[in-house]
């Protein structure tokens, strides 16, 4: 298992790097390559646009809002797509600038509006009838910027229910099937609202473009008939991300450029005849910077418990878990794991055991890998490790760029990790501290008012 | 569904109140109420010191570590259950005596131990064999404190997988079965460390006794065998915790005093005749806080869509969801959902729309409850709200005292919710802040050494 086979895309850290940065920042430790996130964006840019002259890229920061994964997505010319006031500040701290940002949104406030307006938002992506309600209100005492109508294009890509947003029953967007899309145009348009076309995006973690160019189809061809029935020019689509990376060998996505191509080629097809002249936008996440990060754990122990009677299972607990990488948990996901060997071992220095622990071999063995936390908190199972894997061992996770770090919790109490970046010159540079224990108990207060 | 039902014992937020509340502290807000708190930790005390004479409760800090709750827990006689260093450092800025704290956890670090000792905890927990060396090769230089086992009974409770600990194949402690408990005992001490006693949990949110009553009895069994074996006599035996709360009227939980009785009963059942003077100490945690606490969000949209040609759903976004209350999508969780009137409406003023919506009535519907971030984030399915639920009403959702606050993360920038403890005289407090955007940012050092 250990280096990266032939072909394979993924971000895999060198085992002497890994060590040191394991020395350096500590454990568990997020680590991302730049490298490896700037090429990904360029060739993403490259198969979009080759396709479809001027098509833009959107990071999607929901992925990795990381300020330094942020800026350079922005170095690379992607626009920001923030789901939040939070997302956006984000994306402007890294030095976005305001009109290269879109704010998306289930359930935006008002004070979320008002301050994407304040702050000079290149577009808004507006989700129902309450908010074009609060835009509109807020429009009369503020610039409007852009605005893209969110559909539901009633399409049903295969992917896990808990990310799976385009199928008609969805919280997200205004709904085509039962005409709430159409009247939204016209009610904007009514209220002379800056609306400038459209948004959809079907799902996440997919391995072909079907659905996708579904829904960029729906999306394309609902242009055509606001136009034919309302007189409405859309000028801009932005058909949302998708695309999966290659968690495990059994994930195998389409290439970039065929992705691009179909989903363009989709789009193109669809308004061929009518000569729209729409700028396209595409909103990939995970497919930009998901391979691009790997996570270091560090092994604590290492434990042999019975299944059945003919059956043993060995738990490797590692130095992280559900607070640092909720998504085994939440949805099912799986995850390649990579052994780094220990320096000393491979010099031929036996480690002592105090306490009589169980066999060490040579081969390979099965491992289930479980996290420190006070609940079951099985991380990654199956997994192949050499036989003689042991405490202060360290592993690599790969594909952990993108909605690990964003999503992160002090479940336990335990400090969030640090991040480091690994320079295109190999240097590496801390980019999120690890939490301290001040920072842990800031917002802490004791009945009686003693601050903590 | 408003009002609480004759004998539910959940706490419930007065109408009232919760306007005033959500209008001082904003939502999302996590609302704890001391009285119910105080009275769920003496009722439970109470229950278990009547069947067993000393019994000790342990609050399980992980359910919920805001140093308001643990300084109650504290105050009310109960021992603290860490599960980390981090844990247990919430328990002594929350005023907890080191010396009634201890330490759990399946991968503790040499430095945790170390942390824990030095601060003089009471008991530390022991998980493996790789711990058991780390904590005699510490005991060379630090006082150790009393020790326990922790061993895995092989019990299978009835619960969620992610939540069910006790089977035999677990990451969690000694395995019985295949004779790891025993020699454990033989190598502790054997290394003269200063083991008092044995460990276990089962699983959470549990709806009878048998399954802790199992492994109760378990436990108590091993007391005796390890007599018999090695003239090992223990003094203490702490069995965990487990019992569930009523999300739901789908979740009928055993009393608190049946419940006690019951697993006191296996335990003495099995030690009778040996006359052992065991303490036994519980572990509650979910019991103890759940039903103290509510969460008050804010409605955002309400939206109905086509399900299929025959069937519509109505779509209640609120200002929270996964970033505050994971629990729906990594366990499935259900919860009770309970509509707040709004003022303006009770006194007949009629709200405007300036945008065409849904119909407004007056009799309840059922509603899908989702979250705004920026996924799926259903939170509760067929919840029961009224008709003319609208943008701006207030909703409590009951039970939400225990793995809350204690699991939020920071999903799409979001700051976490502030936390208000409601006293015992009827007025409120900020116990913890609501995060702000310095914090948010305050870890964040972009390339180059730009602080941000």
């Amino acid at each position: 298992m250990a280096g990266s086979p032939v072909g394979d895309s993924r971000f895999i850290l060198p085992s002497p790097l890994a060590r040191e940065l394991a020395e350096t920042y500590q454990t568990p430790l997020y680590v991302i390559d730049e490298r490896h996130f700037r090429e990904r964006i360029r060739r993403t840019r490259s198969a979009a646009g080759s396709v479809w002259p001027g098509a833009e890229i959107s990071f999607a920061a929901k992925a990795n809002s990381t300020l330094a994964v942020l800026s350079i997505a922005v170095q690379e010319g992607c626009l920001i797509d923030a789901a939040s006031e939070g997302e956006l500040r984000a994306a402007l701290l890294a030095g976005a600038e305001p009109s290269r940002c879109h704010l998306h949104g289930n359930n935006k406030t008002s004070a979320e509006i008002e301050y994407a307006m304040e702050v000079g938002v290149g577009s808004i992506v507006v989700d129902n009838f309450d908010e074009l309600n609060r835009i509109f209100t807020l429009a009369q005492s503020h610039r409007c910027p852009d605005l893209l109508l969110r559909l539901a294009p009633g399409v049903d890509p295969i992917t896990h229910e808990k990310i799976s947003t385009g199928q008609a029953d969805t919280k997200f967007g205004f709904n085509i099937v039962n005409g709430a899309a159409g009247r939204a145009v016209r009610v904007a348009t009514g209220l002379s609202l800056p609306l400038v076309g459209f948004h959809c995006h079907v799902g996440s973690q997919l391995m072909d473009a079907e659905a996708q160019k579904s829904g960029a189809e729906v999306l394309a061809r609902f242009v055509v008939d606001m136009w034919r029935d309302q007189g409405f020019v859309a000028k801009a689509l932005n058909v949302g991300g998708g695309l999966g990376i290659r968690y495990t060998d059994a994930d195998d996505p389409v290439s970039i450029e065929d992705y691009y191509r179909e989903v363009s080629g989709a789009v193109a097809g669809a308004i061929r005849e009518y000569g729209f002249e729409l700028k396209l936008i595409h909103e990939p996440g995970r497919s930009l910077v998901g391979e691009s990060g790997v996570t270091l754990y560090r092994i604590g122990t290492v434990k042999t418990v019975p299944v059945t009677e003919d059956l043993n299972r060995t738990y490797v607990c590692v130095d992280g878990g559900l607070a640092d990488n909720p998504r085994p948990a939440l949805y099912g996901a799986k995850y390649t794991v990579l052994h780094i060997p220990d320096r000393t071992k491979q010099m031929g220095e036996a480690k002592e055991q105090a306490v009589p622990g169980m066999a060490r071999g040579e081969f390979d063995t099965t491992y289930t890998i479980s996290g420190r936390h006070c609940e079951t908190d099985t991380l990654f199972r199956d997994i192949l490790l050499p036989d003689d894997v042991e405490e202060g061992d360290l592993v690599q996770v790969l594909c952990t760029g993108a909605y690990n770090a964003s999503m992160a919790s002090n479940y336990n109490r335990y400090p969030r990790p640090a991040a480091v970046l690994i320079r295109e010159d190999g240097s590496h540079e801390l980019v999120q501290r690890r939490e301290t224990w001040e920072e842990m108990f800031a917002r802490e207060i004791l009945p009686g008012g003693r601050d903590e």
